[in-house]
């Protein structure tokens, strides 16, 4: 029935939009928001979202531990939980962030809606407008997003083949000061970077959380991959040297599922309760189904087994893709060699415009997420993202193939116009 | 493990606080918080909390609509989703939504984390600092606290025994513009108000409704009670009548169960791209699993027949609570006769204060919210608010027994001090 009804706009809600407040100005779709739409669609194959793949979770048992959550302690999962996260998953969630060398105390976390809720929170508690934010260049575009709804001056630090520069750090933080601009923290992926695919080594960890103490510029360390690594444990996570300066954010959405929505930060305690305040204001409690389903499995199934399998899963994808790239890629690009997660990121000669090239990718029938995503500032216009998480091997081998040969006839379009020029 | 772990505060986290944006001098705990730590204690009968009563929710019904949700729909319901909400379950809130007379379209219909998540979204949209929002006086603490923390100034419209009175409306609008002042819309819960237990008649929703559009101010229609009536339907939506001029906040918490925190928005069109995109930047998307449970129920089970059990089950605590306080209460205590939903609103005679009350209420086993909770002004220092959603009809004539006593030993030493002072 809901669908016969006609929306006529009448103009009658123009006063809405008028009422808008300030910030609601920088609330803009996403330049890759369209581009998702047509990723989606069967015939292309997509190397642009970073949608986990969960062919390898057993779904039997799954279904188990959800249906026994009910069964057996339905009143508590069906009902309103603690603001904070529910205690037992927080437990868990400290034995988990061991992994990564962490020590940590179950009242300093708290439990999320995907850690982009963190994000969000820290983010609502922290920036004021035009407070900056340091963050790796290229970084996460869920988290410019949020940054920049705050109103907050991004400020993006070089990365290399082994991440964030100390180097280049210590001089943005020059600079940004001699600008008389307030810092308010550094926000960096270090492990399996998104977009970049690149892992920051124990050294360069040590070296910036001493310039972070020392220029007293907390780090927020976002850490949604860090047990995805396919040669082994990723160096030890930021918090674990650091509890006094570093806020962690953690994740179930690649190591479990993201479809229950769970992720925690563990913060300094000087912090914990204005984040509870926000969390309760933003959405009153994290689900407590969603909290002991994952509380289920975790306690009940071989769920370090699972992460292997993952990691497996992900590797071949990972070397697919390599090897496609090898092949079908032309002389003058190059890419980043991940040893986890989901992510490539290749940079294309000079003159091309991944953004510009983007309907010809899609008429070849393959689908990236083009460089400037990743950036607050308009570089990375010869960069893009592929993601190996998704397709099959077959696939990504597909796509790599046909977004090679549209590279290719790129750069001769390219070369042609530059002659004609001369 | 990590229970063993000691935190120690060194003090060197200090510059953390330093850094926070002014906004977070607005994140203060609530002052019902601490209330509801002490009131969960099994020996207290409580009357403060709002949690619906899962007692005739079928569990076993309930475990197997998940466990066949993630075996025959697992990949898509553990997976990342639609930012706006998924598809199938915001047709189902319209046919919801078509009870209460609201002909609205799927894509007008955002789905949110529980209807605070709306609350919070909406704020950000609309509120800059010292922007006026009009509620209901008293209004939902969890409205004010969002509010508040958007820096709003939260001016309150007086209610009588038929919820907000139009003539009072037309006052506050007037002396708020005197002052200069920005109105940015009016917050109500038209259905079994929270926490004034009074239900808007159909001739002041129109009325409201003739106001806020001649003034051009929208109106947040919150509607988490409204199926939830003891005697037949409650009037129709204020949107049924107005599809332009106002937002209509829902919610599956009270009608089939809070733990999987769905709820939603219905917005006039020019709000909606907003919407979602605030949405994303704040947990990129609701959980797939959370509403797929929700829409396998709403399919496969005869929820209006579970709706009207809920009712039942409410309607004989409502009576337990009033039967009980017009035995226990002492002659000067008024209260208000909700016709559904959860809440009695009490009045006591002049010179009680409700929150200095609360520890010898808590001493005789009993709990309520004091009524200046729900005020952003400071007002209802003699009121309370009863909940009689959760406890049994036994519980609910031993609380409200125990609290008349309390209140009645409270006006006599108010007498005898009244006295002395002559």
């Amino acid at each position: 029935m809901s669908q016969e009804i006609t929306r006529v706009h009448t103009g009658q809600t123009e006063h809405l939009e008028l009422r808008f407040a300030e910030r609601a100005s920088l609330m803009r779709p996403s330049e890759i928001r369209a581009l998702f739409a047509v990723a989606s669609r069967p015939e292309i194959v997509s190397l642009a979202g970073g949608m986990p793949n969960l062919s390898a979770l057993p779904m039997e048992m799954f279904s188990d531990v959800v249906q026994k959550l009910v069964r057996e302690n339905g009143q508590e999962a069906l009902q309103y939980g603690s603001g904070q996260g529910h205690p037992k998953l927080r437990e868990q969630i400290c034995d988990i962030m061991a992994l990564e060398g962490i020590r940590a105390h179950p009242d300093d976390v708290i439990v999320t809606t995907g850690s982009q809720q963190a994000l969000d929170l820290i983010s609502r508690i922290f920036i004021d407008p035009h407070d900056v934010v340091l963050v790796e260049a290229p970084s996460y575009v869920g988290a410019l997003g949020t940054f920049q709804q705050y109103e907050a001056d991004v400020v993006h630090v070089e990365m290399d083949h082994d991440g964030m520069i100390p180097v280049r750090l210590r001089e943005a933080i020059s600079a940004t000061k001699a600008l008389g601009k307030n810092i308010k923290f550094l926000y960096l992926i270090p492990n399996y970077q998104n977009p970049g695919g690149v892992t920051l080594p124990a050294e360069r960890r040590t070296e910036i959380l001493d310039i972070c103490r020392e220029e007293k510029i907390f780090v927020v360390e976002d850490n949604p991959y860090g047990l995805l690594g396919f040669n082994g444990p990723s160096p030890d996570a930021m918090r674990a040297e650091d509890s006094e300066n570093v806020i962690y954010l953690g994740s179930f959405s690649k190591t479990i599922a993201p479809g229950f929505r769970v992720g925690w930060a563990l913060v300094p305690q000087a912090l914990k309760e204005k984040l509870v305040i926000a969390a309760e204001s933003s959405i009153l409690c994290p689900s407590n189904f969603a909290q002991l389903a994952i509380s289920g499995y975790l306690a009940d199934q071989p769920w370090r087994e699972q992460i292997a399998e993952f990691c497996k899963l992900y590797k071949v994808r990972r070397d697919a893709m390599l090897e496609s790239l090898e092949k079908y890629f032309p002389e003058g690009a190059t890419w980043t060699h991940p040893e986890g997660g989901f992510y490539f990121w290749v940079t294309l000669p000079e003159g091309i415009d991944t953004k510009a090239m983007m309907p010809k990718a899609i008429a070849a029938k393959v689908a990236y997420v083009p460089g400037t995503a990743f950036y607050a500032d308009g570089f990375g216009s010869r960069s893009m993202r592929l993601s190996y998480c998704y397709p099959t091997p077959e696939r990504i081998r597909d796509g790599v193939k046909a977004l090679g040969a549209v590279i290719k006839s790129e750069i001769e379009s390219l070369d042609k116009k530059n002659k004609a020029l001369k």
